[in-house]
């Protein structure tokens, strides 16, 4: 999704206060990032942050939304082979979390999303309108739904890990290294069978 | 780790303040958890939290330890066939995370490492100390350092996604299934290959 647009005649302002916004949800989470905070970091008069974005819940939504196409990332991931595709997926998102705008939308989501329903809710939905669901659906349409959130569990986990706990050696570690440790378990959630693991009868039943 | 054992001639106070820090930290994170808080769910004066806690950061520490011996609980697991280990291990998380100080402790510790540098570096400690490093130390001792935060990594997420954000079809799907679906995914950064220069080795390595 694209950032919002500017207002002719106020150039920088509005953009000012996304961007100090958005380090604020990063770094205080929802609840810490005040309108207060956010102005006293965008320089400007917490009324004008009212005015441009309305209430809290609408500064979030606008400033949680990607510099990037996802679609497009997606599709150029898919566009390889299908061996190697988790790979490739880790590889990407290690690779986007490097742009700092996008590595504050993901951490402010993430850690937001901990104390804030109604950032959960967003998160929840990114994880299907941003891509994910739709990236995974492109691999296995049968299954999306369970694969997205398998998928998704691994995500949010390696995003928590490495950025927001920053557990060491994670933290520092070679993103290709990576890549290669975590891309075969987004490959099975995408691509392998799940759910069976040794062919009992309680493993053999059918997904939930 | 036990719990704090009880002052003589004072039952149940000391026990109630651990209970309701437990859940407000849970709840509402280390910031939102103030002793004021705590004290009101527990229906005592805040001096008296002071009195038996010390700072909130020592009151955190207190409640923040498992009611469960982790070493028996991995011992149990690693008594077992090497196959099947992961999907073992991710079983006992979740039916553990079914009991509700053990849940309470395992996402206040999340929640709170969100924003709480101090919190963080206790959940980094508890990976270690709580025994994950060295449940994965016993099954592969070399390079146990790098699998303990692959493990890491799923762990959290698992957690994050199934009861901080509680993402469907993930919050409400079955123990069993999940832990046939992740299993495989602990039982290879327990014993599989990891990090291999190019993509086929990591490939042609035998399936988890």
């Amino acid at each position: 999704m694209a950032r919002s647009g500017r207002r002719p005649g106020e150039p920088g302002t509005r953009e000012r206060i996304e961007a100090a916004a958005r380090t604020a949800f990063a770094e205080l989470g929802y609840e810490g990032a005040t309108i207060r905070v956010v102005a006293a970091r965008a320089e400007v008069d917490p009324a004008l942050v009212h005015h441009y974005f309305g209430t809290k819940e609408r500064l979030f939504l606008s400033v949680m939304s990607l510099p990037v196409d996802m679609d497009r990332v997606f599709e150029s991931i898919l566009a390889g082979p299908r061996e190697g595709i988790g790979r490739r997926f880790v590889g990407t998102l290690l690779r986007l979390w490097r742009d700092p705008t996008v590595l504050a939308v993901m951490i402010g989501l993430v850690r937001s999303a901990t104390t804030e329903p109604g950032a959960a809710d967003l998160l929840r939905d990114m994880l299907g309108r941003q891509g994910i669901f739709a990236f995974v659906a492109a691999v296995a349409p049968d299954d999306a739904e369970q694969r997205t959130m398998l998928v998704g569990t691994q995500v949010i986990g390696l995003a928590m890990a490495r950025h927001v706990i920053g557990i060491e050696p994670l933290r520092s570690a070679d993103p290709e290294w990576l890549a290669a440790a975590i891309g075969p378990t987004i490959e099975r959630y995408l691509t392998g069978s799940l759910g069976e693991a040794d062919g009992h009868a309680t493993e053999s039943a059918p997904l939930p």
